[in-house]
């Protein structure tokens, strides 16, 4: 048995990449970028009027010009020199004709006969109301920035960049292997002595919670032919998941399994609660975490050490979920084992709460589905209202 | 023109519902539930050993037990009445024999001759190391309330609960037009005047993270039949975003076109900055909003107007992500409209702060890609140094 901290550390020596690919600008929502992106064109890609207007010379005495030409937004002029006297009709997002610099706006303008206009402001700036070629940005500076998590804004920014394609870092694939014989798959009818596999569908949706794919998951039943076989299948992904069956009972066969595979042990069973179970090592080059079949153990463990893994391998930083806060309530009694018990955080008067859930089974979903973050309480201690405790908030949606 | 207020209030009174389906449990992640959702079973759906061991029927006193049978997790037995002296072999998650109650771990027995077992602890309490049926949650129990944004925890306890389709909302479906010449989408190789209709896959993006999906994105040129061609094939979705061509030049053809086509117009022009053309109403039962062009405002429009909307005909709420804080910096001078300039929010020293970013021009996708609030500053009113300000941050991904 070692203790959490030193599994962690463990798990984190551990050098695994997924590797990179390429994918379109506008598909990229929500993924990592892998490389500084560097602009490919400039931001405006040419000088463009900001209003509706009359674009001229930077003449500021002229006070009236004629009006030689039209552009609208999205079309060019024949390349004409404009002359001092000259002005072009354009509109917002115009591209400005050769020459011109400056653009009066149409409230400062009168039409006059014959495609004349008088400009009646005097105040006429060189360059107002034109949004310059590259003001935004210029070619080839960096815009984004290697391991961005890419929002919606960035996406414009890489579309407006003409970055087509980026470089980010693939999604780890991951495969879950639930083992034991009640389990069934959700869509199934329940007979008697079934319980749905909850466990399967949950860590594939933390999987996809946390930036990475569950490209396969499955039931095995507590037969080691069977769950050789389906370890055998899982290596074509990056990482495995198992739950169940690894503790030390005649039904507990994930180590054993393993190990007849040539299974690289880590670390088995650690000082913790819940989770003492869990398994972790290399099976063919491939990392293997091997969960407690229990949906809240398999939680906690999925929290704790294979999303801050996943999190490392796509360089991600993983410190935005731990607090401190005050604890509203007594906690039960000591465990040799640090206990990563269910909490309700909760702010007031801006101080930070933390109220210790009443039952602490792990077999419990209702009361997992009931907090909002797990309390760390040292092995040996106990904690009393009042005292302060460090707890892990789940991130979105987990 | 209105003020940002009224505009508010204006939509918020305007109902709209895109009603619900069901969908299986276990494709809910990120989904809000449209009505409380009761269990269909008990969980655990029977008596259950918590541990391996043995089952007994609850007589503390014998000491000697026959074992006269083995059950494993997912298996019955055939249902023969285990008697006061005999005991069944069990395993974390067997289901009990009928007749016993209470489960010796085998660490506390000792092995003798012929299937029988040594109990070597007094203190057996009577349902030690069983897990009731019914104890995390009982048949018929509002596990899930209405509203909620089902998160992994929840997957689990709805599959867990034999729910395997829940109703919620329906994702509502927009459509985005986004209008001008220049405009090109992101594919395409880029010509002389054109511009990357960055617009476009922002808003999708933005759509997809409001709970909702974009059924629909395209670019129209600026041609009244066109634009009017475009708007009538967009009602078919729930909800209708264009940009671009809502001023007042001679390009602007949105609100002509959808007048022609019988829009009731709620609002148009908001002393708001960016974001001041903003038209809103309804064609065809549909709401439509109309936003100006540049991407600066089109992102503020949406997050201000769009996504408030969004929340409330999906009956979220929508207070998370204002807060106050002390500017860094000293703002530009006061706008007649209320603006919503770009900031940095940050934390010191436990303190909220916000910086304002320099050059606030709605062209700039570099400078909105890097702030992370915008600062809402009323009208006519200069803030400096230290006054404090609300800020509304980017929900995540935004």
């Amino acid at each position: 048995m070692i203790s959490v901290k030193k599994a962690l550390s463990i798990i984190e020596k551990v050098k695994y990449s997924v590797g990179t690919e390429y994918i379109a600008s506008n598909k990229a929502l929500g993924r990592i970028v892998s490389e500084n992106v560097l602009s490919k064109t400039d931001n405006p890609p040419f000088n463009m009027s900001a209003m509706d207007g009359y674009a001229v010379c930077n003449k500021p005495h002229n006070k009236v010009y004629k009006v030689v030409g039209e552009i609208f937004a999205g079309h060019s002029m024949s390349k004409k020199k404009i002359l001092k006297n000259e002005a072009v009709r354009v509109y917002t997002g115009s591209k400005l004709p050769q020459g011109t610099t400056t653009v009066i706006i149409q409230e400062k303008t009168k039409v006059l006969d014959n495609n004349f206009i008088l400009h009646t402001n005097n105040s006429l700036k060189i360059g107002e109301y034109v949004r310059k070629k590259g003001l935004d940005f210029k070619k080839n500076k960096t815009i984004i920035k290697s391991g961005k998590i890419l929002n919606a804004r960035d996406i414009a920014l890489l579309i407006s960049a003409n970055c087509k394609n980026i470089k980010v870092f693939k999604k780890p694939k991951v495969s879950i292997l639930s083992t034991g014989d009640e389990l069934i798959f959700s869509e199934k009818i329940k007979k008697d002595s079934n319980i749905f596999a909850s466990s399967l569908y949950m860590l594939e949706a933390l999987i996809h919670l946390s930036f990475s794919e569950c490209i396969h998951k499955t039931i095995v039943k507590d037969n080691k032919n069977k769950i050789k076989k389906a370890l055998r299948e899982a290596i074509k992904s990056d990482i495995i998941i198992t739950t169940g069956g690894v503790s030390v009972g005649k039904k507990d066969l994930i180590r054993s399994s393993l190990i007849e595979l040539g299974f690289e042990e880590k670390f088995w069973k650690i000082t913790m609660r819940p989770g003492k179970p869990l398994l972790f090592g290399i099976l063919k080059s491939k990392p293997v975490f091997s969960l407690p079949g229990n949906p809240v153990s398999t939680y906690v463990c999925f929290l704790i050490f294979i999303f801050p893994f996943l999190i490392k391998i796509l360089n991600l930083k993983n410190n935005y979920y731990k607090k401190i806060a005050k604890l509203a309530n007594n906690t039960k009694l000591a465990s040799k084992r640090e206990s990563y018990l269910r909490g309700f955080f909760y702010k007031q008067n801006n101080e930070n709460f933390v109220k210790c859930l009443s039952n602490q089974d792990s077999s419990l979903l209702n009361m997992l589905a009931t907090s909002n973050c797990l309390i760390k309480i040292p092995s040996n201690k106990k904690y009393s209202k009042n005292m302060f405790v460090e707890i892990i908030l789940f991130p979105p949606l987990f």
